[in-house]
């Protein structure tokens, strides 16, 4: 375990500057500072320094809204501090961008802050500081990105490939036999595992198969106006989209086309967020239990902090059935009647 | 919530000979014990009974040893105690055969006896509960064993993917490009899933793929008499087996062969059981925690019983190397000079 003077030494300056410096007194210069930081994550001080009772912990927070109820991070956030904050902890909500994790690596920015561990929210796999938490060694849980090998991560969310087995069994008990999927941007882990999911699922039940069926993009008008005509071009009854906003805004479109939901075509959402009992029709969603996902978080995270590995923790998930997915029609609506929008 | 008089309804008789038989006084036959009980169970009646405060918890253990410290099951099964005994359960350890699975539900079981949640630790594939546990009530938790889309089922253990991942870079790293796997049966949830993390690990290090690498038989002598001598004909330097008696009996019998270990060939085992240490060579093996997959068991099993859907819980694994894995030969012993028995 290294000690400030370990630092002075290795650094060559006083125990005192060290000492100024990882408490962010204003007379060590910003340059000093961060090289002292890197050293003493380097020489493993960060760990000693944590064992003297810090209760810091930090939940970082990444392309996700969660400030109001009607957001997909809003009950995760408060259900991390209802467990966290009873067992004594301090928690801090911290919106994270790239030009933080260009400056500094994620073990010094906690070190630096007095964090103990860290909650993730929505970080993707382009991310500076998913590939740091390869070596890091401050504890971490991530939401829905797994880190493979590195004892003090731990990967929570829901079972996907159980949500995706519940919505196109579902679909097809309701006669369904050709289905799509839209799905947002690739880069993110938990929809690598939805896209894998969605063709494991339909191999399982023995419908028709093929890379022609799914479509995904970052941006939501490549999916309306690029893939969707295209899911509608092969015959698609039913349509499964990997999140609930991608799949309000497909239905929507499709209504926009002259299609009935569910008559025409049935769409189910993923994450059943507040807004599916709203919608019109209201819509038919995987549930993930975000509530109970940051109450895991918290006990995965504790864990970690007492030295048990914990790896992976999933919940179940459950399939919410509204009005937006009904039987398959006798025949696809013809698509000469449809006003498509010419792909690019 | 069902009461003793449904149950009496429903079968016409006294709210009395109910009580008796769920209660198992020796005047109520065993025909109607059982009546009783599946009719309790089919009501829903179970729920309401745990609810007013059992506290009895069975663990259930299948083709896996447990008395002895060097034994598989010793750890976990004290972990589990020692996590939920201070929490106030009662825990019943109980050796679970299959006429008992013939003879009673799981369900019914767990209500006949006044247990609130079960930890199951060895079942296969093949056991008749397993099926029932895919639509069971009666919270549990299983070692090595996936149940999908039963809320009340969790699933505990390590990481396999990654413990194998940790075996292969290994052996990579240390010059070995010919990796051959040697398993037990693969009616085992668990074995399946280390059959598969295999190929997959070969694969993503650009190792050479091929099911002519791994055998798998439920009989040790198989293994050693058919699969050892095919894969040594494919002039592998290395075998991991899918657990530490496997790969120890695999060591010995390379050695008999005149196989030195490592120098001709190495050996991986599985678990880390005590016995590593002690084997000669000692031997290299992927740890799973095994006191803390119990604790973490209990964890689950309480988060279940509050009404929280765990799915899933993995701890991480570690390798530990010893000496039965070393530099791969730069050309493996010559096949020739073995006295290699005739396969079948």
């Amino acid at each position: 375990m290294a000690t400030i003077e370990d630092i002075a030494k290795k650094l060559n300056i006083s125990k005192g500057t060290v000492s100024k410096a990882l408490n962010g007194a204003s007379d060590v210069s910003e340059t000093l500072r961060k090289t002292v930081l890197e050293t003493a994550v380097e020489l493993g001080y960060s760990r000693g320094m944590r064992k003297k009772g810090a209760k810091h912990l930090c939940l970082f927070i990444k392309n996700m809204l969660y400030t109001e109820p009607e957001h997909f991070g809003y009950d995760i956030v408060i259900g991390f501090r209802k467990a966290a904050e009873p067992a004594g902890f301090v928690v801090s909500v911290v919106p994270l961008d790239d030009p933080t994790q260009k400056h500094i690596t994620y073990d010094a920015y906690m070190l630096k802050n007095n964090y103990a561990a860290a909650f993730f929210l929505g970080l993707s796999l382009s991310d500076i500081w998913i590939s740091q938490l390869q070596t890091s060694s401050t504890p971490a849980v991530l939401l829905d990105n797994y880190i493979q090998a590195n004892p003090t991560t731990c990967y929570v969310g829901v079972d996907n490939s159980e949500g995706m087995d519940l919505a196109i069994a579902h679909l097809k008990k309701q006669g369904h036999r050709c289905i799509g999927y839209l799905s947002g941007a690739l880069d993110s882990y938990v929809n690598q595992l939805r896209y894998s999911a969605f063709f494991a699922a339909l191999r399982k039940y023995n419908l028709p198969d093929g890379h022609h069926l799914a479509g995904n993009d970052f941006f939501f008008s490549e999916c309306l106006q690029k893939h969707l005509p295209a899911l509608l071009k092969q015959k698609v009854t039913a349509i499964i989209c990997s999140h609930d906003l991608l799949a309000h805004t497909v239905m929507i479109y499709c209504q926009e086309l002259g299609l009935r939901v569910p008559d025409d075509i049935s769409i189910l959402g993923f994450d059943d967020l507040p807004l599916c009992a709203y919608t019109a029709p209201p819509m038919t969603s995987i549930r993930q239990d975000r509530t109970q996902i940051g109450k895991s978080a918290f006990y995965a995270l504790s864990s970690l902090l007492a030295g048990v590995p914990i790896s992976t923790l999933l919940l179940h998930t459950q399939l919410i059935v509204r009005q937006s997915t009904g039987e398959a029609p006798a025949s696809p609506k013809k698509l000469q009647a449809l006003d498509l929008p010419q792909t690019k």
